[in-house]
């Protein structure tokens, strides 16, 4: 959001509250601080455009409590029309760097700490899982209700989000029971593709399996183009397990770079079960890895054929020690949601290699 | 969304209009159809919790015409309550795969054409700058203003995204020298971070650029661990000028795989501009492309020192025939910030070399 629709939004408040704006002098100057930064970096910037988009900031309804800001827009809790009840409106800035952080500023500020108090508290339970459609969820849902259990009393929201189901429960504490009692139908309908009950993603159970392992992994992809290197170097640390990787996109790549046999690519295509496991392979020799990843596909929109369709994607995850694991699934959609669903499908057969269980459907 | 939600909507959606929810028999036979691919896929699966789900997918308001599903969820387009003048309710899937072909389909409905024949049609135009603070366009506001341009007949919302400042102007037809002479006014001031005035993006540019040279790029990355090679992949039809990457996240990988000499490492650090120029010059000759770009830096939380701080990263690319760009930029907030930003950075600094003006600030 530009600071037009920022002030925008805390003059909206302030006149749905019936509380006028004023500028906070203080807050002025504090800003006005933060801006050094850009004041250094833009040894040229208009100083005065910069003063008016500060001052601008700096107005705020009055009676409104003011959270620091993290970039240049602070935050803001405003209370209900003096003498009135009614709800209180939280103000953050939307860039998550800032919404975050501030939003735990503002869960400790005296105002919110009042309104969380009179708060029931939930529990909140979250369950993932792999390779089924959000329908067998449903059903397992009705399934739970038929074996008597008082799902009414749980607030169960399914959502399919990248390829993976998520089931997400709160309930009251007193609830505890039913909870128990619902989870353990979602985990003996569904033991092979249940992958995570503690909120975990898939992206971090890999990286520790690696680190207990003491183990690093190395990428050599075609169609993902470097999604999958790009993911698993996303996690704070991931330089202590990741060598790195290849993205093979030409052929010649893959022959040169990653050590793909061109035999290989003339006998079987380039898409093939055969290159998957090479490019495993080729990870591993080329980059020191113990763990190699190995992913071929169509992407599209272009070069599908019929027996190779777009959203045909080979995968091959190996082991130094020989273990592999090969799958070719068809993925359905776009050029960006093939790529996108390969990459989960890579941790997870990744994820399958080095813990052996879960996340990946059998055959 | 899960069906849970879209049930949800439509519901809603019925109970303003004041329109009964009712089962639509051959919507729902044409959903079973669709889902015959689900059941291919998973042979296994509950043919009943399939048969109920889609059972609910075909409930629809009385009144409502319903758009074909692209995916297993219909589009609805609510009327009024009968008798009745209001808004009409387009309800669409959420999915973008899904959303966007069928807001297309609607939009050709007789509906909303009654509705639209009564709108007022606005141009649009779009200009992107990149390096340059928000603050200023809202100064070059104030300048036009000044200028006696005016610009209260424009509806001009600027916004930050990804690094990149994008100014979207609407204005009726009768107001287009108002725009022109807005346009000339960012242009005058602007001219050394204006890089798109026509909706194009920078990776489009970049591809453009390519193609129309007849060239090839290749990436050796470090700290954006295989985003540049993903972003240059994300476009169709990129393998005829994309070679592919090298992830060269461990040291040894720089060097043994994109050939980095380790005494430039030694005497300058992984994150120099000696080492960035180096994995750009590897990107050629390892890869054989025309293009190499190499990057390397620092994403944090941890490995910052006083001199080479958290959001250091230098950036060099090269053409095979000797030009090259080298440029350092210090990136503020968290390690995904600093990936993607220096992604972009990356992009403009191809730009940059491939066109020669435009979009990083000068020096």
């Amino acid at each position: 959001m530009g600071p037009t629709e920022d002030d925008l939004t805390a003059q909206v408040v302030a006149d749905f509250h019936r509380r006028p704006m004023a500028l906070d002098d203080a807050l002025e100057e504090r800003i006005w601080r933060v801006l050094e930064n850009v004041r250094v970096r833009w040894p040229n910037i208009d100083e005065d455009a910069l003063r008016a988009s500060n001052r601008k900031q700096a107005m705020v309804p009055q009676g409104a409590t003011v959270l620091e800001p993290i970039g240049t827009a602070p935050g803001l809790i405003v209370p209900p029309p003096d003498g009135e009840n009614g709800p209180s409106v939280v103000v953050l800035p939307g860039p998550p760097r800032e919404l975050q952080p501030m939003w735990t500023n503002a869960l400790e500020t005296p105002e919110l700490q009042a309104i969380l108090g009179r708060a029931t508290e939930y529990e909140l339970r979250m369950l993932r899982l792999f390779g089924i459609p959000e329908s067998e969820i449903a059903e397992t849902l009705r399934a739970a209700r038929a074996d008597g259990i008082d799902i009414d009393a749980l607030e169960i929201t399914t959502c399919l989000r990248r390829g993976e189901v998520e089931v997400v429960t709160r309930y009251e504490p007193s609830q505890a029971d039913v909870y128990a009692a619902f989870e353990e139908t979602v985990r003996a309908r569904h033991a092979g593709t249940l992958f995570s009950d503690d909120g975990s993603v898939v992206d971090e159970q890999v990286a520790d399996a690696l680190r207990a392992a003491g183990e690093t992994i190395a990428t050599a992809e075609s169609c993902t183009g470097g999604l999958v290197a790009a993911r698993l170097t996303d996690l704070p640390g991931s330089s202590a397990y990741v060598r790195g990787g290849i993205v093979a996109y030409d052929n010649a790549v893959k022959t040169d770079v990653a050590g793909v046999d061109p035999a290989l690519i003339a006998a079987h295509g380039a898409v093939s079960e055969e290159v998957a496991a090479a490019l495993a392979a080729g990870a591993i020799s080329r980059l020191g890895a113990d763990v190699g990843v190995g992913i071929t596909g169509i992407a599209g929109p272009d070069g599908g054929t019929e027996e190779k369709p777009v959203g045909l994607v080979w995968f091959a995850v190996a082991h130094r020690d020989g273990r592999t694991v090969t799958r070719d699934v068809t993925i359905p959609g776009g050029r960006a949601d093939i790529r996108d669903r390969a990459t989960t499908v890579a941790l997870h057969l990744v994820r399958r290699l080095l813990l052996g269980t879960g996340g990946i459907p059998g055959r």
